[in-house]
């Protein structure tokens, strides 16, 4: 079986990611690579990493140019993937890594991004619970947004086995490549490096609703998610910081069974050993998730901490392995669970 | 007026820190330095930044040695201040960079260090509520942890203005030098560059007993802290995002007011405008701190975010700042809000 | 005396560094700050580390803002000093930290500038045989290159003992700040952390006909220097590898007591004890230069190591010394030689 | 065919790199891990990276452990290899990524490392003239250093078309792994973030007469290398500046027609675009090296840029390339030319 891909969004952080696992993908064919401004240079000059397609030229991102393929992966600003995917047709597999269609609720996504809501699509999440049946055979996928991927793997299990009360707490910091390619003073080396900083605080980044959405459909009720993202002086990798009281009576065995339940058959999660605790530099290229729990006992709450990278799990990674569900082959098909470290 | 200090432990972070800021103080004369397995050798040699100070030779710590000064500052391993405070008398000030002398609570104090309990002697956090009036003229200082520094000057204003519940749950993010210079593997540029890792977790940190024992103080009833702290790749630096349910009818503007007042008149902390957050760079060398605040309605919760530099208002700035006030000096004699950015 | 100095250019990071130092300096008392396209902004926004200037608006940079001060600095694209200092009038003290009037060779300009040639002023690197002299009562100060600085500092002591052959080779690494606060893709946290690349390879740099006029000058005869700029992943620091060929006969024992003799009364300039080598952390922060030599017997060359602090004595500090000699001052009157560290 | 490969020194950042890259030889089977120090404890305790081999319990380095196998890697300190490998037999291919049989000469071998010199092995740079057929079907290989790899791929072509005078200067940088995984205080986080130092200056760097050995063969004449080694706030990563005076008459376009010549058939030499420069960024945890070449007519000097991953090219991904061909395996197996960016 042979896939062609094609990749809308080519020049950018998620778009390269993506290519670099493309390009160890058995089964694929790279085809058409798009680009909004970039269009008509060469890839070598934008992604000097990628050294296989380094000939190859960006075209513009249109449905003419991204016919002709079975699988096309849309790496576009949100409110542009729903009008490429109509024309696409029914018969491709159209793997959106942007927004777009994450979220059920018309009224979440208006309120977080401010313009119509194009629907919602089988989510890309599968080691959520029933992800796995919703993802096989579709042709349209929503990758999830890298940080609801660390924190609704930190603590649906939490949720699904009702140990955690409905108001879950969560800072998380990111590395830089989370904030995109384009040029903006305050994502300068110079800015970032030795820094630490806040963003998008007190319930305001777009993020939120998905999180909320995914920690609530686990636990069977609604669940208020706090988060604050934080900028870390890395290119890549999140590490998120979930934290909620732990239902009366609750206790660390309880807990760390619920964890190694859940993950006990997944192959890109890494709940460790006692004692480890998750390093974004361990998955640091990899599709791995580390997890680690703790129950704070003086203070009554369940701790869970996890690492992505957030370019690879986070982002490209995640889409392959849905795109190997969606399409009936092996999950870990041209992903690796090996970090690059130190 | 000219202060004599000398420095105990001047080999590590804190105590080339320390003096750093001694050398830009106008009544402090820099006496005798004192290292452990460094004793004998030319400070130039270990703190090459200190350059007015290259030629001078590192003595052994004994109370011989620390004699004869105004003012004694040890950076020492835990445990050790007591015996050496004593040997130097009571008209001697002596501040305490270490963790000694900070808890009040013996039992705290046992089951976080596992030796026996000191004392406790006035805490150099001079922006809590009391501490000037406890500080003026002691001869005794504890200087704070760095983390509690910034979590305590986060939260006091919430608490003591009754605007939160008593459960309050910190992330906090600590450049490399707040785990001192000893050589361990895990701490190896190799292994922190390009990495986010927690450690500590689940209520375990020894900053955790401090960070309650300040917020039940401003909240008048007992208030139970989830801490998590996680290292981050860089040198310098704490970032604390703290957050708690704010009690029932507290909003924005309730919150804002609070903390306009708490820090009115403190020379040291800066309230950011609304809608900039706190940035570890921005106070890079500096005694400041930044603080944020904001409410996540959806969520329920006050956050408060703060910056510092952990060697500096962290430690040796905020052990400074304690000594002009225990000598009758202006606070901020020495001591700069200026950040070495970027 | 009260020195009343204005800083076109304020939001940059030339200008920011500048008004770091002058905050500093006890002469000194800041007027009209001006920018470009940030002007009608608070500093605040813009330099949040500058605390004590937070609410000062930046003006635009026109002869009337910048009038009816005793210094202006010029922190400006280059080729556009002339303008404004003409208007300034002549009993005002211009102290240019662009270009312009670096170069005293109208073609060398025109070559690498690419404009015609302004002329030259009075050279602010002070530690160059007689720069002190024409630097006295002058109300014209041509601020050096960083990497001229660095560079220069490093061998003029070899070339005005005629102990190299007039043939140098440089590499250096320096900090992102150096590239400016100019959003640019390549300039992205996410593209210099863990990079090191070159730039302006091959002697187009425009840096390079500085260094050849200051090192011909030492030399007393033509000098060409092989130059090669890379950039480091750090914020700030130069870090400048330079060697030549010894002279014939020349060894170690004539090359170190050349450098001792030429820096033994520089306040800024280190030459550190033999075994130990600079590094830009040290320096970080201040206006040191730390230089250390070395003769490598098989090669026939000598090597000669120096890093500064680039926005410090590489810029803003030089400029500053540079003022305080125009003006009589002690030349290091607001300038500190303790770097931030680690 | 099956390929069963023991690795002694697997906890050190050679051993888990080079178990990195095994991991996906499709043809290799990984066999006894030993260590020295670590010996009992569990991989994934050290190398957290290498999520399927966590469980292996590292073993004593031993012949008895190490026989039995088709390959065995030794990465030991230096005089620790010949002893290991006389007891392994001539039947067994071992791969030593030590330094120890790498120079021809003893006196230069006993000058550099003083000890003994225990000979000299086939030399695994493959890229280097008459380098494969003596890698072909040899049982033993002597891995090239890091800095020899980066600096000999950049200037040996010069030196083998008769380009370049026999003097040649190099600076390059390396990330901070090359200086392996023992704790020191110059290597921790703290020390090395925001900072460029240089070591090993004047010629006394251990891999300097392995650099002369490899140019002097290509240029058929002696020639001495001024090797300045500096340490960059990176964890990976070696960018090499090489220069040398260019022969008479000597242009760029000579130049490049000779790389371009040298280098058209190797697969893992990327000589870049004119106009493109090397990064390590670009070739971070892959086995490619970036060239770039210039010509500076008013110096009179060539310049070579190289940048590798001192890990991967440089240590493991070298000795795997060279083990293929010893093996008689395609020589690019398991080994990849794209890079982990940004």
């Amino acid at each position: 079986m042979v896939v062609r891909a094609a990749v809308a969004g080519a020049s950018g952080y998620a778009g390269g990611e993506l290519l670099r696992l493309l390009l160890s993908h058995p089964q694929v064919e790279i085809g058409a690579l798009t680009a909004h401004s970039n269009a008509g240079e060469p890839l070598g000059a934008l992604q000097p990493h990628l050294r296989p397609l380094a000939d190859r030229v960006l075209r513009p991102t249109t449905a003419e140019v991204l016919g002709g393929h079975d699988v096309v992966f849309l790496a576009l600003p949100h409110g542009q993937s729903a009008a490429v995917a109509e024309q696409l047709g029914d018969e491709v597999l159209v793997v959106d890594m942007g927004a777009d269609f994450r979220l059920a609720d018309p009224a979440d996504w208006e309120k977080f991004y401010g313009s119509p809501h194009a629907g919602t699509w089988p989510y890309g999440l599968p080691e959520l619970p029933g992800a796995r049946a919703a993802l096989a055979g579709t042709k349209r996928i929503a990758v999830p947004g890298c940080y609801p991927t660390a924190v609704s793997l930190a603590l649906f299990p939490a949720y699904a086995a009702a140990l955690a009360e409905p108001e879950a707490v969560v800072v998380a910091a990111s590395g830089t490549s989370g904030a995109g390619k384009a040029a903006k003073p305050h994502l300068l080396g110079s800015e970032v490096m030795g820094n630490m900083t806040p963003y998008g605080v007190g319930g305001v980044h777009r993020h939120t609703p998905e999180m909320i959405q995914n920690l609530g459909a686990a636990a069977g009720e609604p669940v208020s998610v706090s988060f604050t993202p934080t900028l870390a002086p890395m290119p890549r990798g999140i590490l998120a910081t979930c934290s909620a009281k732990a239902k009366p009576g609750v206790g660390a065995e309880q807990l760390r069974t619920a964890y190694e339940k859940a993950f006990a058959d997944e192959p890109f999660v890494d709940l460790l050993p006692e004692g480890q605790w998750p390093s974004t530099a361990a998955v640091y290229g990899s599709n791995a998730v580390q997890i680690q729990v703790a129950h704070d006992e003086a203070a009554g709450r369940i701790i869970v901490i996890s690492a992505i990278d957030n370019l690879a799990k986070g982002t490209a990674g995640g889409a392959l392995q849905s795109m190997n569900i969606a399409l009936g082959l092996p999950e870990d098909t041209g992903l690796s669970t090996i970090g690059v470290a130190p």
